[in-house]
């Protein structure tokens, strides 16, 4: 068992009006220290091992579901299950 | 500046309903090797320094803005700019 960390970010080219309107939040509250906040979404993949290489599932479900590869970039980690629990 | 990676999920005993949903739609697509999916938010937040220490500001931000710690946990990173762009 392998547990992928997955986040999915728009493209630096795109606008992140969510993330505009958290800093904006953010500031209303007074911390003017933060300079900039983007937002993405994050998914924790328990994955069993089996013929197919984890990267090869992960790379298909993140191009065919999680992200829209048009506007998004996906980044994952693979960590062994049993480390982290 | 600093870049801080903020990652929020629902605690493991909240019930993910949007984690569960794209499980199905994963099993549908044929990936039968996944065993879980959990969703978060994922934040990338770049702050200015000053007299406060970042990771306090960043820890009243999620406190009060970002999560709901009632349901919710969080877990940040706080990382140099300059190594990463």
């Amino acid at each position: 068992m392998k547990k992928v960390l997955v986040t999915v970010m728009y493209k630096d080219s795109v606008l992140d009006p969510q993330g505009e309107a958290v800093k904006g939040a953010v500031h209303r509250l007074g911390y003017d220290s933060i300079e900039d906040i983007r937002i993405g979404k994050y998914f924790e993949i328990l994955v069993n091992e089996d013929e197919e290489p984890v990267e090869q599932v992960i790379e298909e479900i993140c191009d065919k579901l999680l992200a829209n590869v048009v506007m998004e970039s996906y980044h994952f980690q693979v960590i062994e299950e049993g480390i982290n629990q």
